[in-house]
């Protein structure tokens, strides 16, 4: 979907209380709102921030148009003509911080904030949410994927198991930004210029009358840097063959082929065979690109059986971020205006973990200064000195206090950066190639503890003892209420 | 995506493959693809087909943009002007059938079958796969749950999880045909004429100095059939106590309520206690919502413990279809022209279920006229004269010969219809409704056993013994190449 054409995106009940709050006179009442999630998905130890660029698209476009007004004055629950008059003339006219794109993030921290009043605020909830979760969710599952490639060509090779247009297109780009290197959607290379690469399909062969012509026929048409696919009949008897066959011919005219592709069957014998197959007859710059249900398990184990694969084509366990498929983010109110002054507010749950951490946050990354490494997420009010000021700063465990740690010298890194303000985007959006490069400084600033793929260390998000005294104080409210 | 902005919504080896067919003077001849699964999700018995709306409007608007030519004249390959030139005068004008959307399908058998030249039926490939995949995907998730559901009230509640926006907004559509109610996405809605239900969220309770006060005016403002979510401080000491004052209120003035949510904790128990509390108070209409991380597991189990939950709100686990998020649809090429002449084609794997059946096909359904109920789906040549004639028919395994069963008196049910015809639009599409109501009829035409959700019966995929024969002929040959 165009990001121009989104206002009904969201979830009835936000309309629903938007119009509650209209009819309660409370709808211009502030609120600020803060989204995070709860669990780094796949295990891993670190998630990376994406959606940015299609939120602020969003938002700057939100508007409702005729038909969409049209649409809710039909709707049972009979909203005031003056309510739509009002849906009309909507602008979304808050203040947004986030994290920019390519960012590592952690758990319960907040990565978008969003003050406002409360009718606009409400309402973005739910595309803020579809497109951070998401994003991030590939965005996150592609930096596995790069942690374990290494310096190998990444593909992605997913859009036709994609869940629809969209996810294919921005999961495309989210996978370029964690470090893959081209995409074979060719919308997405468009749209924000990732590079396309592509090879041929087993039809391509079986619309010829050998594979030997169709690979010559191939070659012909698109000489330079051509791959084949030579899994069509058997790979070792007859698809490498001919390709080196094709390759001799190309060499005769001076030209190069590009590589082979392996798209089924043992991908760590057959790479190992074709490899000396072609550097036999001296085609050491061919390359081998392999594919088939690819993942960050399946790449890790092939390259320990010595698989000769230059060039990962990774399709659908990527794109549809198979292992876990959604990201939990949610969007909390942590600060609401009370009698024309805003306070801090919590939800409680049974479950501990859901209970919010109230009050308007930032967040700086802690960033020892001689080794160049965070040692810490750092989150405290606007209002408090350090880690501003860069005094020794106390990162603890509220609820194991021997896990403590004092440190100094250190840069604070704010992590929230001016987005919107007072609904005029202040933040001109990064080129894709700048969010890359982002990207990999993110990760040259982590211990490779916090980056493995399996049993990584807990990166720490703390909170200033200030915070942590605030939700305590509001626990404790909750409780003498219930009294 | 809009469907008229997606003709480079597609592989870059489509674009490259024709290319090098029209470099080869190959592109006009024709072809036909089959599109088909291998195996059934979930471990259900059947899979709801769905997406052929999206793939319709995608067709009939596929054109390459003056931005997408400039595009593809800026691509390493170096297309020539002339083969842009053609693309420019792009318009499909092959031929469509497909099955109709809501229709029970399984798996091997052709679900859309695209005929016409080379140039555009490798073109659609990626983007029909990309939606028939993912709708297809959701309505059958969708299915398994109102399986469970019975006649309870479901809505669809994922947006935030789902995969992006189009993946919210067409799943919620796949989710409609397959017996869901409602759903929270209101563009959805607008969109596709889906009836939108919404609650508020824990930030709605949270804005007001109390619980009770944000009942009476949520009460206020939507006073007809409010549901009030409960769990915001404590469900049973605080939430429904609350509730029932509302509800109270409101029947003071003539109203009635319309339920209460309840979205964590011991839902079994919950449920039972807060009916309980309900009915105490004389409320016995007001009805009981549940969400969290509801699936068809789920909400099996809790019937079984006796929940008193009339209406489900099942988000991500249903629209990231999330134990197992990408259907395997692939689209394989079953004749080519070849000398001026159509001839089937075959692709041998090592992989024998990946072997492909050659040859244009229809699939009939067999019903048995006394029972009313499918026998069979049947593949058989566009020549065959059963089952059309309605003659005795033999249905056969084929790699188990005692697994064969003889049918008479039965109807065969053209399962693929005409949708294109040389590029014209032939098929009206169904209202929404209507596709709901073909898939209730479908169901009805299945004895209970392929249906239940654990352990189904298998439902037999047959084919003709000329088709059986054609394979097999196709595999001697390739066979006898190999010598």
């Amino acid at each position: 979907m165009e990001s121009s054409t989104l206002a009904l995106h969201t979830d009835k009940y936000q309309i629903n209380m938007m119009y509650a709050h209209w009819i309660n006179g409370s709808h211009e009442r502030k609120a600020v709102f803060e989204t995070y999630f709860r669990k780094l998905p796949f295990g891993n130890g670190y998630a990376v921030f994406a959606g940015l660029e299609r939120i602020v698209e969003y938002v700057r476009g939100l508007r409702f148009t005729e038909a969409d007004i049209a649409y809710l004055a039909k709707q049972e629950e009979d909203y005031a003509p003056a309510f739509l008059e009002l849906l009309k003339q909507f602008k979304f006219r808050g203040t947004i911080h986030a994290m920019p794109e390519g960012s590592l993030v952690f758990p319960n921290e907040p990565l978008i904030r969003v003050e406002g009043t409360i009718f606009e605020t409400q309402l973005v909830e739910t595309a803020l949410l579809n497109f951070m979760n998401y994003q991030t969710l590939i965005a996150t599952k592609a930096s596995r994927i790069k942690q374990v490639a290494w310096n190998d060509v990444l593909m992605e090779f997913g859009t036709r198991r994609a869940q629809e247009a969209d996810a294919a297109i921005w999961g495309a780009r989210a996978a370029y930004i964690a470090g893959f290197d081209a995409t074979s959607n060719m919308l997405a290379g468009e749209k924000f210029g990732i590079p396309t690469k592509g090879t041929h399909a087993h039809s391509w062969v079986q619309i010829f009358g050998s594979e030997k012509e169709a690979f010559e026929v191939y070659a012909k048409a698109l000489p330079d840097q051509v791959t084949l696919l030579v899994d069509t009949f058997d790979t070792l008897k007859s698809g490498v063959p001919h390709a080196i066959q094709t390759a001799k011919h190309l060499e005769a005219q001076g030209k190069r082929m590009g590589g082979i592709r392996l798209d089924s069957g043992d991908l760590a014998y057959l790479s190992i065979e074709a490899r000396k197959m072609l550097d036999e007859a001296g085609l050491h710059y061919v390359k081998i690109t392999a594919s088939n249900d690819l993942d960050e398990n399946t790449i890790f184990n092939l390259k320990a059986q010595g698989a000769k694969i230059d060039s990962w084509g990774v399709g659908t366990q990527l794109i549809t971020a198979s292992d876990q498929p959604s990201l939990g983010g949610v969007y909390k109110l942590v600060e609401r205006e009370m009698n024309g002054k805003m306070e801090p507010t919590i939800k409680i749950s049974g479950n501990p973990e859901k209970v919010t951490t109230p009050g308007k946050k930032d967040v700086f990354r802690i960033v020892d200064r001689q080794s160049g490494k965070a040692v810490a997420d750092y989150m405290c009010f606007p209002n408090e000195e350090e880690p501003r000021r860069g005094g020794r700063l106390r990162l603890f465990n509220p609820l194991h206090p021997y896990l403590q740690k004092y440190v100094q010298n250190y840069d604070a890194v704010p992590m929230l950066v001016p987005i919107f303000v007072n609904g005029e985007q202040v933040y001109e959006l990064p080129t894709l190639e700048s969010i890359r490069e982002y990207h990999k400084q993110q990760l040259s600033m982590f211990w490779p503890q916090y980056l493995r793929k399996l049993n990584p260390e807990i990166y720490r998000v703390n909170m200033s003892q200030t915070v942590w005294e605030l939700k305590q104080k509001l626990i404790a409210d909750h409780l003498k209420e219930e009294e």
